[in-house]
This record gives structure tokens, sequence and C-alpha cells, in this order.
């Protein structure tokens, strides 16, 4: 038996207790057909947070680093060349998953804790048209930033197709696939849809799928190649492929269930006030926060911390006397500041009262 | 809200209550000290019904298929030649998945149904002393037959590694990784582990570490590098990877510490008389048996229907009628026989005469 933890760190949140509760539903097989009725419900729920129409939508099993490998995995082949912004820890690993699969890695950088200008990735692919694609991270989760997505639509006239890492975006603040011109976008679902880590939510435009089934050789996994995961989740009769798990999935599906009804304007609304209410009370208590204005995200905020307060003394008290999870700093912030999420369940008012309750309790 | 089911194909079976339990357990961080002490423990649980010693036994996150992918992806580079054991669909697997990392494969084939010559094996390596490895499916999951594999420890002797799947094997049959002298070895939870999908249990012997250690080029797959997994897993500090999913890790630690109370040997016990059962009684309903006696698996039965039983109207009326889930044939059996899997929670009396009384009003 282990503790309770109210988690305020980078992910997982807590999830709803809608979701919580479906992982005991009854296990379904792979292939039964109210298995596969639940994936095609799954499917449309994630099109409406997706903001997208496209009919490639699904629920990979793994984890987001997973639905990371599986656009870049079966949009890129050895020699591509792809273009990388790179501000945070995750732009870093888009362009290691890229390197390994064998394209050539462009990165366009901006310093740990400033925005990507986008102006500067679609220069890079001016320079380069021939690249494949262009990849970016919506929200960074080392360093609270929002990167702006929508200016890259003009890849929409390239032979570029654009990538984008929305794992900590996703539900939390607007993510809009098709109006941006997204051609593969990517998710977790232990973030701000509110269910367990284990699955994640992918999406790929008829272009992107097009260039993957053309492609010279076959996608290097044989586990993530979206082809097979199609014939498999929307195939007729649907053709095995592996053995999903319908626990994770009913729990992912009664999450999304539970923000649809909120409703996503309401639940980003809820994470923007929730956010706000941490980030003007944070420097009052001596914090610095990272982000600059206008591209801090709600629902995860990068902070220094006061002078005098130790970070893995405070840390740990928050765990083991408060119960309260926080997440350490990456980059410049590493021993230096945390990660404090509001994600889900926890973007409300009550999570920001128990933390900061708890952190003058601990150093005040 | 979806239908109660018994479910008796190739796995997902029935979990232990234990283990639907613990999917409910407070959610933790993925790099909380609880959490990082129940990867620890469950890692142990796992080396007891490995039959093995080796540090490096982890939960891998993703089914049984991305277990199958890391073993491969990490002992493979491209151009390497790989001897695979070809009997059924898993042994195609292996070899396609082996092919999509690049390596050549050498195939040792057996009709479907009929096991591979280990001498077959062992004589294909004598031919071709600089494979790197040879692998082999321990259970067909697609036929019921099980591969001989004591014999193949004679490969510890040369450079080429041994690479054996217990997807349907683990926790059924005994498995003894040491003693077989396995390299590296994954398998499933959902099937005679008796927790749901979602985790692969993958242990890999310190030669076979060192061989990976020692690759010219990085593994293609970020997300399946077992050295990073390793420096999540067991570092100190632990090195953050991904976020892997504490409802399912608890799951598969709850159902394997289940198993471990009641003891390997009578759970090994408990499947074989079930099968036993089982297996006498198919035949006088007029289905005939698959694999040869002395080669079939007790926790997975193919069968061919008898002279009259439509495959898809009898299957349906067992899902909708009874709740039960039988699986369908694949290769010879293709529409004309069925699988049906007695594993883990379902090894018992009770599902083999819950699955005869309804084959008989049915069919009688």
């Amino acid at each position: 038996m282990h503790s309770e933890r109210l988690l305020l760190g980078p992910g997982p949140s807590n999830p709803y207790p809608e979701a919580v509760e479906a992982l005991t539903r009854p296990v379904l097989g792979h292939l039964d057909p109210e298995f596969l009725a639940l994936v095609a419900s799954t499917s449309e729920r994630l099109r409406t947070v997706f903001g997208t129409r496209n009919q490639l939508t699904l629920p990979v099993s793994g984890t987001g680093s997973a639905g990371m490998e599986a656009c870049l995995a079966n949009l890129l082949e050895p020699g591509d060349l792809a273009i990388v912004g790179v501000n945070g820890y995750f732009g870093q690993r888009l362009s290691e998953v890229a390197r390994r699969l064998g394209a050539q890695v462009r990165t366009v950088e901006a310093e740990w804790g400033r925005p990507i200008d986008p102006e500067a990735l679609l220069d890079a692919q001016r320079a380069a048209p021939q690249a494949r694609l262009v990849a970016v991270v919506h929200a960074e989760t080392s360093t609270g930033v929002r990167n702006d997505v929508a200016p890259l639509r003009e890849l929409q006239d390239t032979g570029t197709l654009l990538v984008l890492d929305t794992v900590t975006s996703l539900g939390g603040i607007p993510v809009q696939v098709d109006e941006w011109g997204v051609d593969a976008c990517y998710s977790a679902t232990q973030k701000c849809l509110g269910a367990p880590s284990g699955i994640a939510p992918v999406t790929m435009s008829e272009r992107a799928m097009a260039r993957a089934r053309d492609r010279r050789q076959p996608v290097s996994s044989f586990y993530l190649d979206l082809d097979l995961l199609e014939q498999y989740y929307q195939g007729s009769p649907a053709r095995y492929h592996h053995t999903a798990s319908s626990p994770l999935l009913s729990a992912v599906h009664a999450g999304l269930g539970r923000l649809l009804a909120e409703g996503l304007p309401a639940v980003w609304e809820r994470h923007a006030r929730s956010g706000e209410r941490l980030q003007d009370a944070l420097p009052e208590l001596g914090f610095e926060l990272l982000a600059e204005k206008g591209h801090r995200l709600p629902q995860l905020t990068a902070a220094r911390l006061p002078e005098g307060v130790d970070d893995a003394t405070v840390r740990t008290a928050l765990r083991t006397d408060f119960g309260i999870e926080v997440g350490g700093g990456l980059g410049p912030l590493a021993g230096a500041g945390w990660r404090i999420g509001l994600m889900g369940q926890n973007a409300r008012e009550r999570p920001v009262a128990t933390l900061l309750g708890a952190l003058r309790a601990i150093t005040g």
C-alpha cells in the first residue's frame, strides 16, 4: 500500500475520479467488438480535443514518449532532413529521437525559458525546402514556455510537414491541429487530460499518412507502425497488431468524457485561472518565474527558488509531511528551481491554496 | 459501461482480483521514491518468475510486442545476422521485427502445430557462427505448441545470443532463464501472470547487455533503449526517461504477489490440470487438437472445430449469450478452429466447465 499524493509536478496529475473508476471495469479482449467500439469512441473524443477531423487519430499503447517516437519513426527515413525547434529538454529529445532514426537534424534554438521565433523556423525551412519536417514543442514541460504555432501554418504551402508535441498543452490550453496546419501531433494522457499515463494520443493528416505510406523502406518499429495500428483499430475486420489494454483505454475514455462534458473552453479557463493564481502568489513568496508573460503556461510553472530555500530539503518536506509532489528544475533551474503543474483535476483553487499553505508552513 | 467477459482467448485473461484492486491505488509520480521502490520490488518478483538473477530485469512500458521489439532493437544492428525459429505467427513476427531493424534473417521452420527441432537451430548457428542471435518462441500463441529451449543452452559456448519469447509461457509452464542460458527474454502481463496488458517484463544477461553497450550506433528506439531504462529504474539517482504508469505497475506488482504467494509450482500445476481437463474433453465434443502430446501447452489449446460447427456463429453466440471470449484460429486453423486460453486466474476447473456447458448448450 502506498501513500496519497497531491500531484503538482510536471505530470502525472491526479486523474479525474471517473477515470480511476473506469480502470476497474471488466477487462475486454483486444478484438472484442465492444473494445473496438471503445477505441472508436475514444478516437472521436480525441479528434475534438485535438481540433481535427483527421481519420488517423488513435490511442497509441505507450506513454507520450512513444507518441513522439511514433510520429517521427513513421515520417522520417534515414538521411531525411528534420528541422527541430529547441528551447528546452523536450526539443532536445525530439532532436535525439530523429537522429537515432537516421535523420539529419538542423536545430533552431532559443534560450531555455524564451519562446522560439516561428519566423526562424520558417526561415530554416526556406533555406532547406527539401526538409521532410519541422518539429516543435507546443508547451515546453522543462521551462513552462508556450511556443507560437499558428504562424507555422505556412508550411502547408511547402513540401515540409509540421510535427507538434502537445504532451503538456492538450486539454490545458487551446490546441487547433487543423486550423494550424499541423500534420502530425502527439500527446499524453496523464497531464491535462486527467487520466493515468500509458496512452499516447496521436493524430496525422492525410498528407502525412500519404508520405508515410510512400516510404522507401518499412518503419523500423513494428510496434509503432501507424499503418498497422490503423488496420487494427479502424480496419474492417480489425487486424490484430498488439494486445491493447482495455483498463487503460477505459480510463482515458472516461477522462476525456469528463473533460468534454465540462467543455473545452471551460477547462481551458479553469487552467488559466488557477495558473494565474499561482503565478501571482509565487513572487510574493520570493520565487522568480522563468517564462515571460505572454508565453507562460498556466498549467506548468517553472520558477527559481527564493534565496536560502534548499531544493531537496523543501521538496522532501512537501512530499513526506504534506503528501505533495512538485517537480525538480531542469536546465538553468536544475537544483535551483521547481516545476509546478496544475493540470486536469488539479487545475483548481484548492491545490494552489494547499501548496502555498504547505510552503509557508515549511519555509516560514 | 461494458459487458462482463470470461476471457478464454489467447489473452488477455481475467486479472487476479488483487491486480484489479491495485489499479485504483493513489497515482504516484514516476520519480517518487515510493514508485521507484515499487519498480524495484516488481523487478525482484519478475526475477523469481523468470528464474534469473539478471540485474537488468525490468517492466517495459508497452505490451508484449514492445518487449519483443526492445530485445531485438537493443541487440541487433543493421547488417547483423539473426537466426529465427518459425513455426507460427509469433516466430514470423520475430522475423519481421528483426528485418525492420535492418538485420539479415535466416529462418529455421517447422510446420504450424509442430515443434521446432532445437538441433536444427543449433545447426543453423554452426553453419553461421557469426550470427548475432538465435530467437525462438517458447509457447506459440498461434498454435498452442511448446518449443524445447533447454538444448539451446549450448549457444552459451558460442558468440551467439539466445533470445526467448515467453509471452504465453511465463507463469503458466516452467521458464528457467538462467538454467537454459537465455540471454534476452520478454513476456507480457495479461496472460499467465494475471494482470492487465500494458507492461512487458524484460530480462537480459550480462553478456547481452555488454553487447548492447558495445554497439556501433545507438539503438534506433529511444523509447525502448534498455540502457536508458536501466538508468531510469535502477540509477542512483534515477534518471528521467518516460512517465511510467503507476496504476499499471501496481496491478502487475499485485498480480505477481498473488502468483508468488500461491507458489510457482502450484500455479504451474493448476495450469497443467485445467489444460488437461479441457484437452480431454474437447475431442469428445468433436474438436481435433492441433498440437501433439508432449508439446501441447496447457494454457493455450488450438483445436479444429467439429464438422458442421460454424466459427463465427458459435463464437458470437458464446460472446453475446454467455459472455465468453475464445480466440479465432490462425494459419491452418483460420476460420476452421479456435484458440482457447486457460491462463492465470482462469486456469481452474470452473472456466472449463462453464465453456463446455455453454458449448453443449449452443451446439447440442
